[in-house]
């Protein structure tokens, strides 16, 4: 019999209790051996089933020899990171769904990891309940990964759908994400990109190798989006949707964002609505693999932590899962896409700047597509008209 | 340094010696040790840059020290079935694409293999290059697992897209893939079902533990579709597939079957269109995950077979991964959901037979979806009208 401990206790937390709970036959029949919740570590007692098993005092934690894997679900940096780091020198296993603490400290957390003979697993702070880094670290190992792109964030992902589909307005679908418990009562994380951000940088750090700080990635979140290019791109067969991406550069390093993509609606990831999540992997030998499903929710992303208990409880790391100081991160601007720009200027000053454009709209200026260009080309090319809007194309 | 095997050197087997070549660095840096081909089964020799490694000999394989990993890709059951017992017995891990083979003898070569100490994996028979079976067990290992389903075979789903986008014949698309490449001489084994029924099962055997007979699933193919019905399908907005299923049943034991789908256009299953595969896992705290990408060809699973061959060589299995006799698979017919019917006769009479029906088209005769029914109603109902076309709907 495994003991665990979970470090916070709010929605995660109790999934986490739950899930260990229902599943528990699955679990002990996956692994050969029972797991069982033994503490639980919280900053107020309240009244709950769990009660008998609480405490405030994370010495009850890691003094305690039974045991071997703490689940951090507290969240944000300061209390998380302290304890990370107390758990992982008092040689327990930590295992994570907080993107940001990974994100900003990854690097010295997984060489602590490693310096105390434990483990430090977070497949469920990018993608929730998807099965994300472990596929692309394990699964397909054999290949030299290209390129891991997708949405990130469900909130905006189930505002884009709103947009789209029922034609509200950003602010609209905002409140009505907030009604539902989709959003939080400060949605600027989400919205502003900075959610998907810092799971962009977990995604770069591992397929890359390298440390990628969220603070030299450019976070462009759905807040500025115009209705009109949402519907504009769709009557032209594309979705409209918040991506995190990092690729590698041909001329050498790689580069991570996040913005707002057209996609062509031939794509599935396309048709990924709400709050659900996707990413796709490019490796060399696979090509694209897509996968999608929830990311966000008490089950879910308990799921994922759960199966990171598993994995540590089930023995040592099998493949390097760490990586080195930055280095390679280049200016996104690098990145040669297609381009979506709506200006108030007419048609055929569009074509003299761009003359490879295809025009989708002429109704007082005009959107139209641009042939593949930089970012550095779109930005000075566009410097020659009055652009109202512009968007990067996923071809 | 690793040495390894391959058995049968066709498309995939000069894959796998591709993708050890090409990701030679990215495989180091993830395992830690180099993996190098030292041999290649073969019937025949032939000149190739590969020659020297080439031995008709599976004693040079079995009796050789250095191999600790062979990968099976000859295909079918005789000589592969024997050649994977050898290996086993000689303490050799196997690492196989078969699906034939895992299909009808994977319970007996996984219990061979645990007698011997090694490992028996098969991740590229299930959904070729995409991580599938891995996830199924080991990230979603916290989740008793509900129904797993896909398009999990790629020259019908090309036909289908080929059917559905360019309303081309069952015989013309057949023809295009036969010149393409995708679709063999004799394409029996595709088109009739039996090989997404072996893929299907095997995704049966791992989720719920039981060994699953391909003789005792039915398997419906794309033979029998008409054009007409994908048309009415994709104006009600819906798309044809052929899929794998196999479900938990409410009243216990699980059902496992292939037969052409009608899914909602909203799911991004509906989606993958052309050789590209998918399948959807859903597990009971998860939910639904997708995962997507490319089913066959010679480096996608070559991809999945040297990530199973790094598996290996890491350590022992941390998860079980085997299943038991069969015992819980009950009449594919048990399982309930709308249906789509066409028949000959007008709506009042199919009202008559199905009260809760909605009526997609009514010419010379009658398409109509039916409420939630199982495969025994359906037949019952549909006995009273003259069916021309039945097929299920994935709510």
């Amino acid at each position: 019999m495994a003991k665990i401990a979970v470090l916070g206790f709010g929605t995660v937390g109790g999934g986490v209790a739950r899930v260990l709970e229902e599943n528990r036959e699955a679990i002990a029949a996956r692994l050969g051996e029972e797991v069982s919740l033994k503490r639980i570590l919280v900053r107020r007692f309240r009244e709950s089933p769990w009660r008998d098993r609480m405490t405030d005092r994370i010495q009850d934690i890691t003094e305690d020899p039974e045991v071997s894997v703490a689940v951090e679900v507290i969240g944000g940096v300061d209390a998380a990171l302290d304890y990370t780091r107390r758990c992982l020198m008092a040689g327990k296993h930590v295992v994570t769904a907080n993107k940001q603490l990974v994100a900003e400290h990854g690097r010295e957390l997984l060489e602590l990891a490693e310096e105390h003979g434990v483990r430090y697993l977070f497949e469920a702070s990018v993608g929730g309940g998807i099965p994300l880094l472990h596929p692309l670290v394990n699964c397909l190992g054999a290949n030299r990964i290209e390129e891991v792109y997708g949405i990130l964030n469900g909130t905006t992902n189930y505002i884009l759908t709103q947009m789209t589909e029922q034609g509200e307005s950003f602010r609209d679908a905002l409140r009505a994400a907030q009604e539902k418990g989709y959003a939080e009562a400060d949605p600027t994380a989400d919205v502003e990109g900075i959610d998907a951000g810092r799971k962009t940088c977990i995604l770069a750090d591992l397929a890359f190798g390298q440390e990628t700080p969220p603070a030299e990635v450019p976070m462009e979140g759905i807040t500025r989006l115009d209705l009109r290019d949402v519907a504009i791109a769709r009557a032209a067969g594309y979705r409209v949707k918040l991506l995190g991406r990092t690729l590698r550069l041909p001329e050498g390093g790689y580069a991570a964002y996040v913005a707002p993509h057209l996609i062509p609606e031939g794509k599935p990831i396309a048709h990924v609505s709400g709050v659900f999540n996707a990413a796709v992997i490019r490796g060399s030998a696979v090509g694209e693999t897509l996968f999608c499903g929830p990311g966000a929710g008490a089950c879910p992303t308990a799921s994922a932590c759960v199966a990171d208990v598993m994995d540590c409880l089930a023995g040592p790391a099998r493949f390097r899962f760490r990586w080195g100081k930055a280095g390679g991160l280049r200016d996104a601007r690098e990145v040669v896409s297609r381009w979506y720009l709506r200006t108030g200027a007419g048609a055929s000053a569009v074509l003299a700047a761009f003359p490879e454009a295809e025009v989708l709209l002429e109704e007082g200026g005009c959107a139209f597509l641009t042939g593949p260009l930089s970012g550095y080309a779109a930005e000075t090319a566009a410097k020659t008209l009055p652009v109202l809007a512009r968007l990067r194309v996923l071809d």
